[in-house]
């Protein structure tokens, strides 16, 4: 039964964020305080105001800032009706999952005598967090209001953090770029999401679930801004130098190897050779998802163009057959296609890893000489596993590849199951949520006009507002 | 009474951009050289080419250029006919601005043995003085010819200049990111423009002040351009090493805060819950503003959350409560409100500035200690404070608070009192400006289709023009 | 005779691209190596991981992509129904182009023991050539095939390597950004091409040759993202220092003053002083292309200024009289101006740039001065202008100014007249080509709903595709 949703939406988004908000500021004030980078204390002597870590982070800092705000918030203003929905509450649950990292990765990393030292580092890591909660959106786009997005992000949250440690700590992996860590991750769970989110209804189309020729286009304008700074996202933390250097010229020739994969596919799948814009808007990207694992490894320049033609391949052929299959067998509508651009191709990644690894021309147990390799996201902070590499030496290389598969194995069990029950908490009827005639439909959350008819007066758009686009079940 | 525009645009618009473009180059000519990082003459043999100014100012730079042209541009176009009228405009006074300052900064500021001098740095303090114009000039948008929005350019820049100099060098005001001599100064300078430009009929709205989805969602990318650089603008003259992080930082998170508080605030005001884009594409930079003043300065992360929701709330007040006031008491008419985002906010910071003076862990008159804090913006050139500060000691905390509080008092005066003397200059009648049916309308100034109606043949296109947008009066 | 055109567009692109990046793949594999900016291979002792080439080439790189990829791919999606060919299109031959320089760049320059090195300056170097490829398109835009364009860039880049490779070889040309070897080239190899794809019906104006707000307004921001980052292209391989810092300098200063120009300019050639988007959309960039030879040289600031306005005013009159006239004298249909954009510019900058020479307060004999001077792109790599000039000393400023100009003249006619047989060439029937009613529209490549009615119901658009867009000859 609907009603009115007027109350519920004026009541639950400011009471939310406004709890949120205000808890936060207190916790800020109770006990973050600024690190060392940051502090009016002075440095050691020898330190010189260049030596500072702002020089040395905020260049890629702002360029993953480009992609996430800018990038991912245009890429998914595809649909026609939902623009806002797209750019504006990718803008609202990356600030809230931001904001939310600081002091959950802040309390479980950076806890010391009381105080969370805050440095832009730490913004850098809550934004590796953030990223993962605003891929799972991707898989219910327009199917849910803000109320369960910022529900969604409050969870999701905490579990990349023990997720993220766990494949750290225990299993050691080396993932540079989070291709487990961030993308497989963020993709089963949003899946395990979505299932609980079927609707039988969609499977016919919904008549709101459509794009313009503008909403594409500037899509594939988010997309390009991705492309370009993907290399700074797969490098920001890689170890400076030949490493951090390698990071980024892999990541470019995989992401150059999909775009033109991605041209040949796409024509080659359709009926009259016409390329697909929802190909050209994902699948140039696949090669950055697959790559970001083994970006700072030797895999070599053709390794990277070869890892980025399959990542491609797997991206659209999962459009074309997987999708449809899952969304009618198993009753998973994905409706970005976030399995097809962050799981397929992380799990190639992933399997690319693994090869490297094994036959990488390092020896993996030699750490003064793969250092290099080591020097990854999770090491940075815990470092256990260089420790547990260095004293004893017996970690070699086939436990590294097992490591590698083992966190994969894990992150998925985590994240598909930890998705499917964070979907029955966002089925909870209290919250608001639209009805289905106003799933993709930006009007119930934003003041705009009515663009589904060519009539733009006012009196016009208040009839529509009657038909109640949320409800409390 | 209204006679044929076209002669008077096509006269003086080419007439005064070739005098002051000619006249420039004349004086370039005569006065202007390299400075000593961009001219060939060796560095002293201890300065490696690294050291270079280049490397410490273009990655901020850059930034900035992004947010003026990119970001401020595309949110000024959020009306549906007066998309150029927003990017173009804003184009054109943009690089008039910035060349005119360099002109007037550099004989006030860099004049040296009969010569300017030359590099990066003029340029990029001639932009922040530019910033101001195109701030002042969205008070009166889409109202005033681009003749008009270049006078307002000749006025607003040497009187820019002059009230920098002055709270610098009378009152010490500390001031990293301009709260007070970039916002407040350009608010209250428009809002005494607009005064001048107040248009009774304006009150029960204008048919083309209206936006379409499409304008709409293009202000808001602009918007987020301006979020994710904001922090570069804040901290690009702030001291290197831990001061500049920690504007970075500060900055970030105020934006941060301000974001998750329009989103609450917005949903609140409104009968429906439902977000007004005009809160999402300003509010959400309103910390931005309020922190500027303060971003260096050690405010403790939770103060920065802190100033980053009052800063939203009083922008967001602003619009539903005091704009529609003004309009009706003031008779000052702030189109794209630039009183909510730059004047309420402003003032707020400046609050916070006074607080964190006074409540600053560091003792004020212990420069050693708090040399970060009194590097800024115009410590740099004219450094009076520091000296002044330095040989006596006598300025304490409450003195500087005095100063902070007594430099806002002084903008604000200069500024209304320069806007109001502006707008009288711009209504002399021998300047081109458009009536009242062709306000908020690109058709007078660029040769495009008309959009106002469904028709797109040339025809009626001819027939539109013989209404006259443009008259002398 | 036009035969259906579905078959032909589904076999010839995923054919070319799968052989071209299955081959490339190979190449990659055999003979394609880290270099040691890039390698795990330890840096002598005293290198510092700070060092490494990617911090000096990474910033400046990052921008040349937001220009490549967003930039001149906004800019080229002016046309109504033509704006995915435009972006995508671009986003297609950049990687294309990109991916083949590495090969034909890697064996000509940087192939060393029977392997490639690869780092990123070799994509630097590569994203040069693709910019010429990228140009030159601009000339056919909307009137060939993917599958043209993808021949046009296998045939222009080894071409414009063995040009660029000629003019610094063997005429030591100083341009540090390509004025000559980019944009000279890029424009006469495009014109040359046009001529043989000329169309008497054009000269009516084709039905779809039409632009929309919308379009217009984005093909602007993408000349702004191409304004913004222009210093940063004409700088990057600028000698480190002073000679880098004046080459943003200068590029920003001409690039200003055409912005002024081309507004004064195009409302004093209008009618009614109204200002041309096409004029706004190129001429504002001009200044950046004459400034290209001569950014890193000592030419004053008023110079640049000065170069920047008589570049503008030769594109704007360019546009309004040489383009008309090319097209009806000389069959010369440029549909992106690229003449008035890339030629007469880099014309007027070829000639300002040996003023330079002969005027520069330098002695241009003097390499202990002007090392500055002579550390520009080609140089780097075969220096051999370096040697030469150093060993006996006789080359003088004459020499140079002759240099100059002779490097002028063998690019025009190389490009010319390697055009004019890449036009032959791509004429060749069994290459897919668009039949005249689908030329500037996207129908035939992209799976996109048709625009150019107000009608969206899939029947429609499929007895459209009955038209046959594309054919066989």
């Amino acid at each position: 039964m609907s009603i009115a949703y007027n109350p519920s939406l004026q009541c639950q988004l400011p009471i939310i964020l406004a709890l949120f908000q205000g808890g936060l500021l207190v916790v800020f004030i109770l006990y973050v305080d600024y690190d060392d980078q940051t502090s009016s204390l002075p440095l050691s002597n020898s330190t010189l105001p260049k030596d500072n870590q702002l020089y040395e982070i905020f260049p890629f800092f702002k360029d993953i800032n480009v992609m996430l705000f800018i990038g991912l918030g245009l890429m998914l203003s595809f649909l026609k009706l939902y623009s806002f929905g797209g750019v504006a509450f990718n803008f609202l649950i990356a600030n809230f999952s931001i904001q939310w990292s600081l002091v959950v990765q802040g309390f479980f990393n950076h806890y010391e005598d009381g105080r969370i030292k805050l440095g832009l580092e730490n913004v850098l890591n809550a934004e590796f967090a953030a990223v993962t909660a605003m891929i799972s959106a991707g898989a219910i786009l327009g199917r849910v209001s803000p109320i369960q997005l910022l529900i969604l992000c409050l969870l999701e949250i905490p579990l990349y953090v023990v997720n993220d440690w766990l494949i750290h700590k225990y299993f050691h992996i080396i993932d540079v770029g989070g291709t487990v860590a961030i993308h497989v991750f963020s993709c089963y769970f949003g899946l395990g999401i979505s299932r609980i989110f079927y609707h039988p209804e969609l499977r016919v189309g919904h008549t709101k679930e459509t794009t313009t020729p503008n909403s594409d286009l500037l899509s594939l304008v988010g997309t390009l801004f991705l492309w370009i700074f993907w290399p700074s996202f797969n490098s920001v933390v890689a170890k400076a130098g030949n490493a951090q250097h390698r990071a980024v010229l892999n990541t470019f020739l995989a992401l150059s190897a999909s775009t033109l994969t991605t041209f040949a596919m796409s024509s080659l799948l359709s009926k009259k050779g016409q390329i697909s814009l929802v190909h050209l808007q994902n699948a140039t990207l696949a090669g950055g998802v697959a790559i970001a694992i083994s970006a700072d490894m030797i895999i070599t320049p053709g390794g990277a163009l070869g890892l980025g033609c399959l990542a491609s391949i797997s991206c659209i052929l999962g459009f074309q057959y997987l999708s449809p299959l899952m969304a009618r067998r198993l009753k998973v509508q994905d409706q970005c296609g976030i399995h097809n651009l962050h799981g397929l191709p992380g799990i190639i990644g992933t399997l690319g890893s693994i090869i490297a690894v094994l036959f990488s021309p390092i020896d993996i147990s030699d750490l003064s000489l793969n250092d290099d390799l080591y020097y990854t996201n999770g090491l940075k902070e815990g470092s256990s596993a260089l420790e547990a590499l260095g004293s004893n030496g017996t970690w070699n290389s086939r436990d590294q590849a097992m490591g590698q598969a083992a966190a994969l194995g894990v992150t998925f069990g985590i994240s598909l199951l930890g998705g499917y029950m964070t979907g029955l908490l966002l089925k909870i009827p209290c919250l608001v949520h639209p009805s289905y005639e106003f799933y993709f439909d930006d009007q119930p959350y934003f003041q705009i006009k009515d663009i589904s008819e060519n009539n733009w007066n006012s009196k016009d758009k208040h009839d529509r507002n009657l038909l109640m686009p949320l409800k409390e079940v």
